[in-house]
């Protein structure tokens, strides 16, 4: 894939599009189609670029978060979390937590969807938090044989997913900080 | 309406066939024209009975699940949490958690599913675990402060969530137990 011949500024503008038309749609419902029309390109050149719509939809996602987890390196685990918040506060994690919970329902009956957001916006997260916490691990924060190192991402899924579907209520950062002070910290011991 | 019309036993046998259609056919495809016919019975009593297939759904799944959390009071939280996974897998966990998924899918396109589901499952499995924690604090095993006793539904729920969408295994007692042990308990302070 000759994904150099797209300017970065093109390329931006069009994981932009393919997200507006996520938030209007959903993931079932938009069509290489719309995204040529939408981006006035053709459907070759989407094609040619990015191969197939899952992994457009995953290029797109993954770009709409202007930083990783891994940036975070502030010295400490508890100032790593708050960079990550913050972030997350700039860049309407609200809207996100939306689109990222359509994405989650397409899976189910997309698996190839699933697929291209393992390879490029979960692994890569992933990875990221267990940098952080190997930092926090090198630095003495944590015990190196702490087992909750291993369930942090299902501590901060969980915090998401029970959020916004049983209690019906957004993921803001307020209840993130509460949750990560009641439940993570205390896990990891810090 | 006019539930008591049905025997406990005919109850039971429609809500099997309710749940083996399920996992054949998912949610959306299930019609209660093929519940009618697989259960010989009319459509009519089904409606009359159940008012709508999100109730009829929820109600199946409710009553799968032979024993409720409030049930398992042993003396102590971490007994308690042991008698609800021997429960567990007493009643085949695992296939329970891929109908759960399915549902829990289902509920983004169907949001009187949700309604029924939280009504009829979600709400007093809450309030079951709320007495459980109530009980562990009025024995003295959590601080009544303790912030986390708000979240042990998060936990749960991220567990089996990261559990099969992240890392694709099935939250089978193992896990579980070895999460408990890792997050739950040392977040309660137990």
């Amino acid at each position: 894939m000759a994904r150099s011949r797209l300017t970065p500024e093109r390329e931006s503008e069009l994981y932009a599009a393919v997200l507006d038309l996520l938030r209007e749609v959903g993931y079932d419902a938009l069509t290489m189609d719309a995204v040529a029309t939408r981006t006035r390109s053709s459907k070759a050149t989407l094609y040619r670029q990015w191969g197939s719509k899952p992994e457009l939809v995953a290029r797109a996602m993954r770009c709409s978060k202007p930083h990783s987890v891994a940036q975070a390196d502030t010295g400490s685990l508890r100032g790593d979390f708050r960079a990550i918040l913050e972030m997350a506060e700039e860049h309407k994690m609200e809207e996100d937590a939306a689109l990222m919970r359509g994405l989650f329902h397409a899976v189910h009956t997309n698996p190839d969807l699933l697929q291209a957001l393992r390879e490029l916006l979960i692994e890569p997260e992933i990875e990221a938090f267990r940098e952080m916490l190997h930092r926090a691990v090198e630095r003495g924060e944590v015990a190196p044989d702490n087992p909750a190192l291993g369930y942090v991402i299902h501590m901060i899924i969980g915090a998401f997913i029970a959020r916004s579907i049983i209690e019906d209520l957004p993921p803001d950062p307020a209840f993130l900080r509460s949750y990560l002070d009641a439940v993570v910290f205390p896990a990891l011991g810090v």
